[in-house]
Parts: C-alpha cells; structure tokens; sequence
C-alpha cells in the first residue's frame, strides 16, 4: 500500500465535456489528474467495483475484506481516498461504516473520456 | 517527472463491462489500473487532450511544447507513457515524430466507468 499523500479534488467539482473536444486547462487537468489516481491501484478499483456492483450501489467495510487478501486498515485507508476523490459517500450505521457510489462522478470520468463522432475541432 | 517504472497493459487488451456491472476480477482491475495510472499526471493529461482535440487526433512532437513549460525529453517521456498504455500510436515521418490517439482506448475506459440504468446486479 502506499503512504503517498495524495492531494486530491473531488470528481464533482470538474468540467465533464469530452478531452477530445477542447484541449483541457492546466487546472481542469489537475483535478481530473486526481480522481484518475484514484483509479489507478488495482485495490481501490475492486473495491469500487465490489461496491458499484451491489444492489444500491453499497457496502458495509465489514463486506468489503472478501477475496481480497488486505487488512482491514489497508481497505479503509483505500476507501478513505476513493471517498476523498468524490468517488464515495460513507455513512456510519451503528458499529459498521457503510460506503456508496457516486454514480454522478464515475460519470463525469467517463463523459470526460468519451470520444464522440465529429470530435477534433481545435486546430 | 516521475522517474518511477510504470508496468503498462496496453488498455485495448482490456475487457470494456462498466464496473458497475458485475466486481472486476484482480487481472482486470491489474489492466485498468495501469490506464488510469497513465491518465493520472496533469502533463499527460493536457497531452493526451491536445492531440485529441486536433483536427484528424494527430499532432506533431513538435507542436505539443506550446503552452506547456517543460523540456522536450520530458514531453517525450510522457508520451511514451501514454504509447505504452496503449492511448497513443507514433509514427516517425522525416524529422519528426506524430502521435495520434487510439479513440478505441479512450472509449474502453470511457464505457468500464459507464453508470448504466439498471446496474448492481450482483449481490
């Protein structure tokens, strides 16, 4: 796992029009920089998708350890940045924190990735 | 820069189901962290959205320093990132080197974060 400090912008806050359509800012490229961090440890892809795939979009920490071969304090710091990242909501429910998608984010990332027809408009 | 080795799979290789659909196994989650760990750098970033923006997806190396400041080999260095990762082809024409984007990459990744109506199936 890795002790990085990632400084991140949650997924919300960015511009969601397709890369392909306009060459993105300096700041907008920053912002969309983090949430792709997010995403790029196979663990906190898993996790989201473990998530993402349950019936309402959610999971209790107390599910999350299932086939994936990691300490509790591993998958919580992973979910911590995935929550940073916009990506995750958390909720505690008398002893267990409960974690929910943002399908709204997850989205956005993939507008931002779309490659439309007719795209190539800047010269 | 980071001079940190980046282990890539190309992302065409990658299977396309939104992870919403169903959780990704460790493999896939392995392939598509490695996208997102290319599209997880501001610089790369703005590269990989100023070719996509022009006219036929292409540019040459040596109109991709405008507005960034940063030297050549490292724009360079972080177009092989992104060749590596499978979102750009080069090709060498007279002096210089062309990049053009793999709207089938973009696309991959752009339908693996696709909110779909109806998803959380498993349980």
């Amino acid at each position: 796992m890795s002790k990085s400090k990632l400084v991140v912008t949650p997924v919300q806050a960015c511009s969601a029009a397709p890369l392909v359509r306009r060459a993105l800012t300096e700041q907008h490229a920053g912002e969309l920089a983090s949430a792709f961090k997010a995403l790029s440890d196979p663990v906190r892809l898993r996790l989201l998708s473990s998530i993402a795939s349950r019936e309402g979009q959610e999971a209790c920490v107390c599910d999350l350890s299932t086939g994936i071969d990691l300490t509790q304090p591993t998958i919580s710091h992973h979910l911590k940045v995935l929550r940073e990242a916009g990506l995750l909501v958390s909720e505690r429910r008398a002893s267990w924190v409960y974690y929910r998608v943002v399908p709204e984010a997850l989205q956005r990332l993939s507008e931002v990735l779309l490659v439309e027809s007719g795209a190539g408009v800047d010269a």
